[in-house]
């Protein structure tokens, strides 16, 4: 996947110089495969991969009220909080792993919060629901997407997570990749935050009846305005921004993938700089990642979004970059090949 | 795995305050048992998990001569060499990771080698050919598990990682676990640092003639005496002391996976201190891991040793820690649960 639509390039430069490293050929396996691609992002040999940070972007759909999740819909607006304070799982694995942190709000319901931490890039306060109309605005999808690719693009950091806060976006998520890549949607509609069998039945009915609404198939850009919430396609913006500015993107889960699968399609370079980082527990990930012909780094049951599989992937593409830049060859450190 | 040899202790407490932290229940999948497993082995709801440290293990392997190998026997001193200068895998990972590396002579072949940081626990001038002997004698085997304990029980980190290189040694582990699990010797000769087809089938049967020299099975120590290393006797010891010291131990790949095979055949209870961190690319090492219960946090078809699967798994184990000790509670944050 993440070669797929580049042309060799660096790539066997690339190759032969971990092949002269001291391990056996090919035995650091994905590590290897990673280096490789940050050498190409970076269209370097010894690629520069010392800073990460993560944007969370937060905001709210219409589709939420309509009770496809778990949790009620002031949850994301708690969680802002939650962020600003440092007390979600993505602070506490940022912190630990010396990762940056900053927090989006592209439009969460009940109006500004204002808080010097704060990033306030709303585009409304909260998306329609989709079950009965576009979730936005043309206008507003383009202030969105331009928002994202300025933030993408101005990230000061090697590598970039983005992560995302949305009650409801797991819905949002199935019905913008079912709509692009055409899949069943029965295949990506998931238990999200933890829908039981009842609600998952509703969840299912009640996006069955949204997709209805539009033709089987849309391209990205309508797709995103049908289904799609500001978070996501803000991050779509920021992923096509970072490719741009030739960052590595540790993509995160179902929602972050969905907003990938977005920017492939609006722009098929960007794919390259894409390092897919964990296999969501949520349904449906799965084959959106074998759409996109992805290997993902982790596979750790986790499905909680707000990009912590992103963060808990950036040690492995240091790593790789660290091997690829310092790791001794047989020739310089005296050591014997293969007999 | 982790916790089937040990009562329930602080598991309910530490899986309720988990379940308390600011996500959907079960969000943080694998995340949220290594936690638990890490609160088990600390004997704390709010375990200190700050420092790792790795010590690589090296000895050389009689049977090696036999031409079980696709590298020759002099790569392992030539390898201890790199580890001193900083040039292999193992020591980019650490210094990127944070992780503290030590290098211990367990048995090299050609003599002492004389170098400031290396620390000379040699057994002897490698071991003797198992296809035709035992591989090291009983005070062989005692001392090198005693001088394992040692280092495990005295080792100044909440964390450690035991890594090894030793030319010979996948055939060394495929025997050890051979005798200890009953496992069919087919099912766990693979190919090590890479032999051809050719080679392969030599070393299956050269592996074949070593095992028909005992009983079917053997217990845990003779298993070791016969067919082990230097450096996985030691290992071995290693993972005792630092088991009754309560450290977290992260098992590497296939051969320190045979070291915790013979470690919780000797004295089950380190069971639960043990976290297998990378599923090895290595033929054998997934029979292994199954004969043992045990899920690997990773699985990146590396097959290097040295530490590699460990070092690359501790920022998972860090992080892990850091949610139990530092995430905040619905309560805490005043987020709304499921509703």
């Amino acid at each position: 996947m993440p070669n797929k639509n580049s042309a060799p390039g660096l790539l066997p430069e690339l190759q032969n110089k971990i092949d002269q490293k001291t391990k056996p050929p090919g035995s650091l396996g994905q590590i290897e495969a990673l280096a490789c691609q940050i050498g190409e992002i970076k269209q370097s040999l010894k690629p520069r991969m010392e800073t990460c940070g993560l944007t969370i972007f937060a905001a709210d759909h219409g589709i939420a009220r309509a009770r496809v999740s778990a949790f009620p819909q002031e949850v994301t607006r708690q969680m802002v909080q939650n962020f600003l304070d440092g007390g979600a799982a993505a602070n506490v694995f940022a912190r630990t792993l010396g990762i940056d942190l900053q927090v989006v709000d592209a439009g969460i319901c009940g109006g500004e919060i204002v808080h010097k931490e704060l990033i306030n890039q709303r585009i409304g306060d909260g998306t329609e629901n989709s079950i009965e109309s576009a979730a936005m605005s043309l206008e507003q999808l383009d202030l969105a997407l331009a928002r994202g690719v300025d933030i993408g693009k101005t990230a000061p950091h090697d590598a970039v997570c983005f992560g995302e806060m949305g009650i409801g976006n797991t819905s949002a998520a199935a019905l913008v990749c079912h709509k692009i890549l055409d899949i069943e949607l029965d295949d990506l509609v998931g238990r999200g935050t933890g829908v039981d069998d009842a609600g998952l039945e509703l969840k299912s009915e009640l996006l069955g009846a949204a997709a209805a609404r539009t033709k089987r198939t849309l391209p990205a850009n309508d797709a995103l305005r049908e289904y799609g919430g500001f978070e996501i396609a803000m991050m779509t913006g920021a992923m096509l921004g970072a490719a741009e500015s030739s960052k590595a993107v540790l993509v995160d889960g179902f929602i972050a993938t969905a907003a990938a699968v977005a920017a492939v399609h609006i722009e098929p370079s960007c794919c390259r700089t894409l390092i897919f980082s964990h296999l969501s527990g949520e349904h449906g990930h799965g084959t959106v990642l074998e759409a996109l012909q992805a290997t993902p780094l982790l596979a750790l049951d986790m499905r909680l979004g707000e990009g912590t599989g992103a963060l808990l992937a950036w040690p492995l593409v240091k790593s790789a970059a660290a091997m690829l830049n310092d790791m001794a060859s047989f020739d310089s450190a005296g050591v014997s090949g293969k007999s």
